[in-house]
């Protein structure tokens, strides 16, 4: 089944603490794009400038993902980030923004995307988020990603919307800050009571927490040694998971815990490389290996 | 098979954001063998003072835990340890340490303990680590703890410790500081090549990574929401997962991996309550049916 995704389109600069690269491919809805492309076909809605590198569409299109949802705004700037990496490569700090055309980015779907089975509202203001679902014709399954900043400041908004997801997704420190409780299980599970049928914490080198009215469970991260560059995990994280659901067409337990350790799968393998670079490297096959080790180092 | 642990005996005064608990049964040794002593005999190692109360080594004795090897010095006082967690029930600051009659602690083992197959060296100073593995005869698995404290101080020491044990446990932070290196993969094997054929590092709520010359893997912890006391988590682990060797009396991976699994399910009762009160309350079938749980957790 197609997969939809809305979300930024960014060029990225990242600082290390080994190496930098200046304006790469990145953002939410290009990390989770091309990660669930290993999966199903995807839509994919953003906006960017003039300044926007026609190749990355190219590149983009060159996989299963349909860029005719990428508006390009004459005279518009794409939006940028910058940040740099703590030796720890977890903890990160946010050296610029500019949102450029992100700021005012009013998604309007074209006709067909509308009717989009599968669909994933990459991290965004629960507004924005809410206008697209507006324009959804009976999906199957809706998953929502959000941040501290919407949690903070846009509490009420985001309520609606959890009342009317499937699936939230977000990282331990949002689900702590949400909740006010710093124990994960909880915190998952009260979650879950504001509206989304699952929810899952993503908690970064550790791996991922899983909550449904019957189930709680963590997968750990797969262990690498080599980590260059964690930007766009969470969202190849989500894209990986997405994408499996969506070519499964199911989300049932059983296939909703394979999706999260093929999410997990594919955020290991980007964070192997700057940008999209080890993605790209990569297969299905690859994926499929890892797969088995994974299974493998989890069965005793 | 018997294990045999030497490690501190305490007197824990212990704050939690919620209660408060004085002078209650704790020690490395102590977590490590009743958490032990749900696989196999024990026979422990350890000093006390006048004022340590009877009923303690009683209720040690009700297992299967040899007390022959506890000191008492006449006139002495027990050590205690006062610590106050953060609301996260992770992060803990120590607000009083008496090191009392465990200051001069030479361990001298009983006769027959000496032969003991399997070995624990709770955490203590590589010197007096050293002058135990003096005494043993033959032993078939010596595994250490460490801390901080011995990684600043006694590097020298640590390294000569490290030559003669077969397997070693420390937490991440410990795992950090020893190798300068915050990617746990990569910091987990270069202690293997200081010497332990394997390395055990605890993560806490995340879980525990093993390393050995072939394997590397991680399992998570088992997610529980009632945290109610931390402490002898990390001992009650090792107690575990040594306890299961010694009753396979075999350490080959795949037994290394279920002792691994079993440590951290110990671990996971431990802390739901203080002292050893929730270990108290448990069975071999309590732990066995728990594992099952984790097994379908982890498979999919």
């Amino acid at each position: 089944m197609p997969l939809l995704v809305i979300g930024s389109v960014a060029l990225d600069s990242v600082h290390t603490p080994r190496d930098v690269r200046e304006d790469v491919l990145g953002g939410s809805a290009v990390y989770f794009s091309y990660a669930a492309s290993f999966f199903t076909s995807v839509r994919l809605v953003g906006v960017v400038g003039e300044d926007w590198p026609e190749e990355h569409t190219l590149f983009l299109r060159s996989r299963r993902i349909d860029t005719r949802g990428l508006q390009v705004v004459p005279g518009g700037k794409t939006f940028r980030w910058r940040g740099r990496y703590e030796t720890n490569m977890n903890d990160r700090e946010t050296l610029e923004v500019h949102l450029n055309v992100l700021g005012d980015f009013d998604p309007v779907l074209p006709e067909d995307f509308k009717r989009c089975p599968y669909v994933f509202l990459a991290n965004g203001s629960p507004q924005a988020q809410l206008k697209v679902l507006d324009q959804l014709t009976g999906p199957r399954l809706v998953v929502a990603d959000t941040m501290d900043l919407w949690i903070r400041n846009n509490h009420d908004e985001l309520m609606q919307l959890f009342r009317r997801i499937e699936g939230l997704v977000l990282n331990d420190s949002e689900a702590m800050l949400l909740t006010g409780d710093e124990n994960l299980v909880r915190a998952g599970q009260r979650i879950r009571e504001l509206g989304p049928k699952f929810v899952v914490i993503k908690k970064g080198e550790h791996g991922a927490m899983f909550f449904s009215q019957h189930e709680t469970y963590v997968l750990p991260a797969y262990p690498t040694e080599r980590v260059i560059d964690p930007t766009g995990a969470g969202d190849s994280f989500a894209g990986g998971m997405m994408g499996y659901l969506s070519e499964a067409n199911n989300f049932d337990p059983p296939t909703l815990k394979r999706a999260m350790a093929y999410g997990i799968l594919v955020a290991s393998f980007n964070v192997e490389d700057f940008s999209l670079e080890r993605l790209k490297e990569i297969t299905r096959e690859d994926l499929e290996f890892r797969l088995r080790q994974y299974q493998r180092m989890l069965s005793f």
